[in-house]
């Protein structure tokens, strides 16, 4: 599969994930349609472009996202609700956007005879892990967040759409992603923190919490070489680095590169919020199998979020407050 | 735990498991409200009596849902939409009525603190297991049907609400159910279609899917035994028979109890429609542990089905038609 030529929506695409998408779309010369509501995506990240359309719109407006649909040839469907921390303040809110916002998309696609589907899931489908690293057939697992849940619900639509309407789809299990244009996590979450305190952090649970982490370009490149190589109707496929690390050592690159001592507060407990997983560490052999490995080690995917948090002041202009 | 002087609320209690739910819940002393749209329940299943309200309403409807749940201590969740056969005809209706629907029950159980919930999921999750007979925490399947994957996003609700809001959850992944007020799947297809013409029977497949089936009077004993026996916050639990038979087989006990003998006629291919599971036997050790065993054989419960088919000749004037 070869993008040139083609015309690829992509929902989601003022996102983080989705800018970048579109970045390497565009650079391959394909057409590519936008459809974000901009509510945590920028416009800063899908600057005008040749081949570029950009359209503000909710994913729960089925009639501006099947007009969105008409004449496109591949779909990379990144919009979701991706608050897993605090999904229960809102719990209609995951159900909303990323499950019926995810059969509209299918719905949109199937009006315009369009079958061709990209679709970023979550590693946290596998809830508590009985088996780490985690392989796409672990145990079926219990869910243990909203979130989660949404994600394995849309999950499951586009598997169904593609037996029952001839899709044909490629889901990305990811680990928590960083890099350039990264807005939402526990990085900005402590540099916001220690931009208003540098003498002292706190932080949710004990620290102990180890998970795994890909930079975005990485992200991306893995997702180039699935949809290349990977041709069945139903592709699931987890998407993470072999490497993982504590919160606490997380903490500690972070204050280490902006050069800040905070005293550490712990909240305490083995997990940061409920339905946490603590310990997130995906198997990748299955993508590893077609050919695919990471270039960046954990350490310089945060070093190199920080750098873009440093230089990005509209960031910290937009969710600063909150 | 004991249901006498609790006030249960049935969703789907006019409807075949709800209707034998609710008469075991009155027998033993509770108060009982059913909820029910009566799309496919029947006004004969839930007759007037003492300590019973039948509230007919729609579970889209938040504001009726609400106030059903009022002063309740106690909920049977059932209601759905079971048509996993036709759900890709209209694809939007299982994530309407079995996920949206869900949602909206336990919202309206935490607006008035209600947190015990049963609930009706499906073997189907398994999709084409790999593993048969089939454990709760079998190889995380790929969804088959957009029923199946309704019923997944509606467990994960459920989990995650136990996790999120102190709900405490049985979730029950049934085999078919068999035996009276059954109106709906092969032994009803069959029995009308002998009914137009004694001669002739269309099967769908090549009628060597293999499922199991538990009589509905086993499976109520069997959620009877679950809660009062497992008392964690999450329960997840299969519910079926050790013994499968092949849909020929089925046919054989059929037409032998109606005394025809028909021309089969296959349509062919290993299942009966797209997102079929051709294999359907769930391991229940797990609720065995708990002192549960069935007590009727598939061929007496598909007996007993007959049977009543043969006596209600309302089921066959609603649904006769189609």
């Amino acid at each position: 599969m070869s993008f040139s030529g083609q015309h690829v929506l992509v929902t989601g695409g003022a996102g983080f994930i989705g800018s970048h998408v579109v970045d390497r779309l565009l650079a391959v010369g394909a057409r590519v349609t936008v459809f974000d509501n901009f509510s945590t995506g920028f416009r800063e990240f899908v600057p005008p472009r040749d081949r570029l359309r950009v359209i503000e719109g909710d994913l729960l407006d089925t009639a501006a996202i099947t007009r969105a649909a008409e004449g496109v040839t591949f779909v990379f469907h990144l919009a979701a609700n991706a608050d897993i921390k605090d999904n229960l303040k809102e719990p209609r809110k995951c159900v909303d956007q990323n499950i019926v916002a995810t059969q509209n998309v299918l719905e949109a696609m199937r009006a315009h005879g369009v079958r061709d589907i990209a679709f970023a899931s979550t590693g946290s489908v596998y809830g508590d892990a009985t088996v780490v690293p985690t392989p796409e057939d672990a145990p079926f697992p219990v869910q243990t967040s909203i979130y989660a849940t949404s994600k394995v619900a849309a999950e499951g639509l586009l598997s169904s759409y593609a037996l029952g309407f001839a899709f044909r789809t490629w889901i990305f299990r990811f680990v928590s992603l960083l890099g350039p244009r990264y807005t939402h996590g526990h990085v900005i979450d402590f540099y916001r923190k220690l931009a208003r305190d540098p003498s002292r952090l706190d932080v949710l649970g004990d620290g102990t919490q180890q998970k795994s982490y890909l930079h975005v370009s990485d992200c991306v490149s893995a997702m180039w070489c699935a949809i290349e190589r990977a041709q069945a109707p139903i592709n699931i496929l987890n998407l993470g680095h072999q490497e993982w690390i504590a919160v606490r050592e997380s903490i500690a690159i972070i204050t280490r590169t902006l050069g800040v001592t905070p005293k550490l507060v712990y909240s305490g407990g083995d997990r940061g919020w409920v339905g946490d997983s603590p310990r997130i560490l995906l198997d990748t052999t299955r993508l590893r199998g077609l050919g695919w490995a990471p270039t960046k080690t954990i350490e310089a995917s945060v070093i190199d979020t920080l750098r873009f948090l440093q230089n990005s002041p509209y960031v910290e202009r937009r969710f600063g407050a909150a």
